[in-house]
């Protein structure tokens, strides 16, 4: 037969699949011999028979339950029930991981109105007798029966107003009796039944109440934002009760081994004396720092300090304890690892390694890589958002906080920049790429449309400019330049707005922002990363600005510049459209002729800024559509300036406009249509190779043809960039080192990875479109009904967000196995967004990828995630 | 060393790759002893060679050629530049597969002033000599140096108009020796230089001038066009002349050993006394019946007579022969197999099975699938085409030829077809969806938008309704309901125009058309088929109407029933509208209840059509947006027929709308968001099998979930549909049986092809879609930028129209073996537009697929291509 239940001594630290985080760590406790209340465990595979018994307790586990409550009689010394010495229990959830948004705590069960007044009697306490029981009512009431908490409390405020008392703690006691029967006439009413008076049916039903709340609607909602599994179940614990509001020798509080917002080595944390749980939170009366309980009680706080001591030791971490002060008697409630800022977990890891406790690697397995983010954004000032209250919410599109003038255009933005302005919002329906250079300009974007992967939310990740979008609650009128909140209040252009890219709120005031600062700590910690990471980390990025930024972040080379976005400047764009919207070759050379130079003093920078690295440059990638205006006024205008009638270039717009634009007329395509693209592209390239090679620069580059879906296509445009690159390198006498390479985005590339990479010197895995195109959904058009996969279960990860190993995974490791079959030195690494997220890197590195390339920001996270990754495999072998 | 000539006794038939198809048959039938002039052929390789050279043919290649040259002298017993009995030969191109588009023949080479004189003295007949070196001077003037023939014309022209004589005939011998001159000295004044009277020059430039001509414009699109690859290399056969316009009782012909155009076992053919080659072709004089040959030259007919049995019997096929008689005495220049009607294709084959003088294999192989095609279609009448002039020319889009007025839309051929008009043709810049209910009334569809795979094409194809799509040389305005030709020709609404779908010609006019007749050998011809094919057919249809047809052309079942296209109906529209704009399950419910019995009457009439076979019913699968409106006066209209208003009409229609519906919210991703839709659409097919087979039919249904990419999308929907049935079935109690499979559509299905089967009783590859996503290009925009691919060598093939075998026929394999490898009674078919192809079809008899499934016109083809993968499977085990 299973065992559902184990009391506290049954278990231990790792046990926490079966009884949760806090059971598991409550045994542990209990196993150390600390003073842990007595108590027990009903496992996580009780709460799984729950529901697959269609939401019915078997019996055998009531059963179980009631024994190991008996039990509780003899170890307490307690007994259920008793008029004298009654044992009265908490019950409390306790999943695999902590998980908010589940059941609060049933405290006092196994009070009844008997055992009240007997016990009342014999502690001569009428008071905390009948406050404890009111609760039990209340919270039982609320948290089992589902009854709203306001009606209970209704009464508390009428009853409190008509003694003209303001603080529960004027009540009296008789005061609390009539509470007490004023809530069980309450329940009768709303329960249509009395308030159970059997312990062990409170108990039962208090279990149930927790199981329940494993699927309730908040709990379901984290468990989806957090990758948690539905199958896992929650633990409940039951657990003899301590009282801290017995009088002035009792008392409860919190307290972190180590500072959890700088990570000080110092006991940090607060209490109350005659007080319960709830009272240190409710915020009524203010909590002591822990540190003046050495007056109040030093004996309970010489044993504090010496059990945080030793649960620090055992557990090799900060922890994160509760504990309990009963007629001067200290118990622990508690204990787990405790959360704590970036900075606090940087500088904790590296006092433990310090410390001798623990070593580098574990140091480096000890933080979450996305914890790393918050070192890099600036952030709201907490002083200045303390008051601010949010207007609206979006979704966290790209991390960081900003605050500035809004703005509705990008040439807006552009212009107040050009009048000195410079903490400036744009705020858009949605961005293209002719916000480019505004979305550079401003401090943060706000969109109305777009999820997580749109234009705006993507550039923003790249560029590190704070971004909310997908903002739908707010109205957005592009002609009136007007922003109306579901409120109705209305902003202009020139009113302040402040976003949070982080949490995705939107303020609408002015919050003062800080910079981020890179610490000692945090260096010392990357310097760890690297020297354990095998996985190199390159750098997306189109500007030198963005090149040398990165490389002080820690990035080893670019592994994606995006030539399109070279050609956002208004000159470049102006000669590009040109090119698009010749007639004739010579025309379209002409054109591009005009923006070669521009072109090529970019590469240079980028060169100069990866000295000693390798440079990967990706050709013009997108649809051209995507450069040309579309509405007939921004058509009439470029007409003008084209020299150009409107109707044939309306014509011409038209005509480059696609039904499926992602599956359109781009990548490698292009330079097939127009192989003389790929003849400026290479020229600007090898040309910028050769003048930062005399300046006695060391760079490589990397020429990528995108799209490449069959190897025909590899050998036409490849062949353009050798014979113009050999031309250009023997009339310079200049040795430079260049290699042709393609993505793998494609996934018919995947099939042909064998003939590819016969022609290619690497590949770069291009995630995002590779994701589209093998699920056959494109990122802007699926936000829409991914949220119903979602909720549905089918579901469980973003595609977008972290690489579908499955699927797009398979598809990767048949590429390197069939690439590296016919090349083993083909150098392969990837560029796609996954490649700054944490599980998609660990995976990059278990099928051999040289390198990851993702946006600046994201680079100490890479780092150590792929060192995270390289000390697993390390562990796995 | 290589040898790169051959002389005709060196070679046989089976040598084509070599000697090219002309030159294989002259050295055959040089070998089986028949009076064939001597000659040789300068082989393909010595062709490559010449390309490889820089077009520069090689001095061992030039010497070999004048060395077989002069052996050609004690053969024939003539010699070269003699002036009694000069050896004079012609040179024609031959590569291995008949290729017009290349150059012609250039004869008499060998003359020059001297051989002229003495020869035309000799023989006493300057008049033939004379006139024989002015059509050298021009043939070479033309073919060599590339001089307009219109130069020479012209002088001939005025030299008539001087003589005042009307035919070349009544010229004098002195007029021709002018003529000579004038030739000579027109020549000298283009080339700058003389003619050449060096013989050996002459043959030298010749060949030359043949390789030179493989790769000219024309012959370069004939290529692509017959998928005929480039290095190939044509060959070119030397051979001596014999004149047929020696006088009377010379003289030369054509003839096929049946008849071409019927098939009768009768020699067919024409010929001209005293008359050379082009003489026949001309059209001045008209040619005799080869009949009539018997009465004027007993021998040389029965000589002929003998010998075309002969090469009948060795080639057993049907021949194509040139022969020439100089002088009472016979000679063959050519044999081959002769192109023929699919009738007379047909009739050949039954015929020569009968004869004993191939087996069925042999015939079924004999006929290229392609070819039944035509008989398939409306043709024109002969006699009613012969007077007409095209218009305008598109793509040859779906077959057939129709003839009727023009409308503009889709209404107003309803409107016409209400008022009795039968005969209409829609013509519409591109079609759209709602188009369909027009095209299906229309004889004929003409787009100026589109490829061969846009809806016009693909839609009309499916209908078997003739189509010519993206005749852009036309100007449509649909507003004024006018065409334009590029001539400036305009036509109304109401005005006849012919269409012929097989060439993409557009006639201005009235053409009549006929029907097409299934004939006897046709029936017995595909009784062979089936006898020997392991692979199934089913039939693409949607429509009771289109399935009875399609089971009269041998459809055993259909592979795909396209629900939404029964949506098209206006009452159905209307309601399925309803639904899409619908804000509540309540809503859209009820309008799905709406259009239950109307889908359930649709699959009674499908089951019923396909008593005994298996009928695969896809679940809704497009975009919805394809089913609103989209411009403002539509949706204005729309929304008073639902009592919307048209803000919310039009904001619910916009967000509908995607940026690549390709890759939107269609296929099992709408059940997964509206599973209300899933519901409906499966109790209509359960109900309706539920109603049939209380009436005796034996069908069995396949219901198909499209767009699968993850097996939880699979289980999500596939709960729906067996829940929904199950109820069903069991409320009716009738024992009805029904399969719930995937179409293998989306690149990501393959990986996990094995999940799916588990899940799966049937896979159907969807490759329209699988060729698209993992090419990573839409159909509708491709077709811009793949015409590059052609013309630069990158694409060969049409992967649309031909599945590509190395990339998505990779990944059909692996779909098929992994999931036969978990569930190996997977049926498993393919329902895309190459199911109607040849070499699509043999490539998935050979992957093991259970059956193709095609638009009902292409069942014959499919039939024949699936019975010749067999017997090919078969010989080559």
């Amino acid at each position: 037969m299973t065992k559902y239940v184990y009391m506290f001594n049954e278990g231990n630290k790792d046990m926490k699949e079966l009884l949760g985080g806090k059971g598991a760590n409550l045994a542990e406790m209990t196993k150390l011999g600390l003073p842990v209340p007595s108590g027990f465990t009903v496992s996580t595979e009780a709460c799984l028979k729950y529901y697959d018994n269609n939401q019915e307790l078997p019996q055998e586990i009531i059963d179980e339950i009631l024994d190991k409550y008996k039990s509780l009689e003899s170890i307490t010394g307690k007994r259920i029930g008793d008029d004298v010495n009654p044992l009265l229990v908490s019950v409390r959830s306790g999943a695999r991981a902590s998980m908010p948004g589940m059941m609060d705590t049933i405290l006092n069960l196994g009070l009844n109105d008997e055992v009240a007044k007997s016990f009342a009697l014999n502690i001569n306490n009428e008071r905390f007798v009948y406050d404890n029981y009111r609760r039990l009512i209340q919270m039982y009431a609320d948290v089992v029966k589902g009854f709203p908490k306001s009606s209970f409390e209704k009464k508390f405020d009428e009853i409190k107003e008509q003694k003209g008392v303001k603080l529960d703690t004027e009540l009296s006691s008789l005061d609390l009796k009539e509470i007490v029967n004023i809530y069980k006439d309450e329940y009768l009413r709303l329960a249509g039944e009395e308030f159970p008076q059997d312990a062990n049916v409170q108990l039962i039903e208090a279990v149930k109440a927790v199981f329940r709340s494993w699927n309730n609607e908040r709990a379901v909602t984290y468990r989806n934002l957090n990758n948690i599994p539905s199958n896992w179940g929650t633990a409940v614990n039951i657990q003899e009760m301590v009282y801290g509001n017995m009088g002035e020798t009792s008392g409860t509080g919190v307290a972190f081994t180590r500072n959890p917002a700088t990570g000080e080595n110092k006991l940090y944390g607060e209490y109350l004396m005659n007080a319960q749980g709830e009272d240190v939170v409710a915020g009524i009366r203010t909590p002591q720092s822990i540190e003046t309980l050495k007056e109040v009680s030093p004996k309970c706080y010489q044993e504090f300090l010496d059990i945080s001591k030793t649960l620090e030791n055992h557990y090799r971490d900060m922890q994160d304890m509760e504990f309990t002060i009963e007629n001067d008697k200290l118990y622990i409630l508690q204990t787990r690892s405790g959360k704590r800022t970036a900075e606090a977990a940087l500088q904790i890891v590296v006092d433990l390694v310090n410390e001798g406790m623990i070593s580098k690697e574990e140091a480096l397995l000890r933080i979450e890589p996305k914890q790393l983010d918050s070192l890099l954004h600036p952030t709201f000032d907490e002083e200045s958002l303390k008051n601010a209250t949010p207007i609206a919410k979006g979704l966290a599109a790209s991390p960081g906080a900003a605050c500035g003038k809004i703005y509705f255009t990008a040439s807006d933005i552009n212009m107040a920049y050009q009048s000195g302005e410079k903490d400036l919002i744009l705020v858009r329906l949605e961005t293209s790429p002719e916000d480019i250079e505004g979305m550079n300009l401003a401090h943060g974007v706000l969109t109305v449309r777009g999820g997580m992967t749109s234009h705006a939310a993507v550039v923003a990740r790249g560029m590190g400019t704070c971004c909310v979008s997908g903002c739908s609650e707010i109205i957005v009128n592009e002609v009136e330049k007007t922003l109306t909140t579901k409120d109705g209040k209305v902003f202009h252009e020139g009113d302040y707005l402040s976003l949070n890219g982080s949490d995705g709120l939107v303020y609408g005031e002015k919050i003062n922002t800080k910079d981020a600062v890179i610490s000692g700590n945090f260096e010392t910690f990357m310097s760890w990363a690297d020297e354990v990471r095998s996985l190199g980390i390159r750098v997306n990025a189109d500007t030198p600005k963005d090149a040398v930024y990165a490389r002080s972040l820690g990035a080893e080379g670019i592994g994606l510049c995006r030539t399109e976005h070279m050609f956002f400047d208004s000159v470049r764009l102006f000669n590009f459209r040109r090119m698009i919207t010749a007639n004739s070759l010579e025309k379209r050379e002409e054109a591009l002729m005009n923006i070669l130079p521009y072109q090529r003093e970019d590469f240079e920078g980028l060169f100069r800024a990866m000295d000693g690295y390798s440079v990967n440059v990706r050709l013009l990638d997108p649809p051209l559509h995507e450069f040309l205006p579309h509405t007939d006024e921004d058509i009439r205008e470029l007409a003008e300036s084209l020299s150009m009638d409107f109707d044939s270039l309306k014509d011409r717009v038209d005509s480059i406009r696609e039904f499926n634009p992602m599956m359109g007329h781009r990548g490698c395509r292009l330079d097939v249509t127009y192989p003389e693209i790929a003849v400026m592209q290479t020229r600007a390239i090898i040309e910028a190779l050769i003048n930062v090679t005399k300046e006695g620069i060391k760079s490589e580059v990397e020429i990528m043809i995108p799209l490449v879906g069959d190897v025909n296509e590899m050998k036409y445009v490849k062949n353009i960039i050798v014979k113009t690159a050999e031309e250009i390198i023997k009339t310079s006498g200049v040795d430079v080192k260049y290699l042709v390479g393609c993505m793998i985005e494609v996934p018919r590339a995947i099939v042909i990875a064998d003939k590819l990479a016969m022609e290619s010197s690497f590949f770069s895995f291009g995630t995002n479109d590779l994701t589209q195109l093998s699920y056959g959904f494109s990122r802007d058009d699926a936000g829409k009904f991914l949220k119903d996969y979602y909720s549905k279960g089918i579901f469980v990860n973003d595609p977008f967000a972290k690489i579908d190993q499955e699927g797009i995974g398979t598809f990767m490791k048949m590429g390197v196995e069939l690439g590296r079959r016919v090349n083993p030195n083909l150098k392969i690494g990837i560029c796609g967004e996954h490649a700054g997220e944490t599980s998609s890197i660990e995976f990059c590195n278990s099928i051999g990828l040289n390198y990851v390339s993702c946006s600046p920001y994201r680079i100490p996270l890479a780092r150590l995630a792929a060192a995270q990754a390289s000390i697993r495999e390390k562990a796995n072998k």
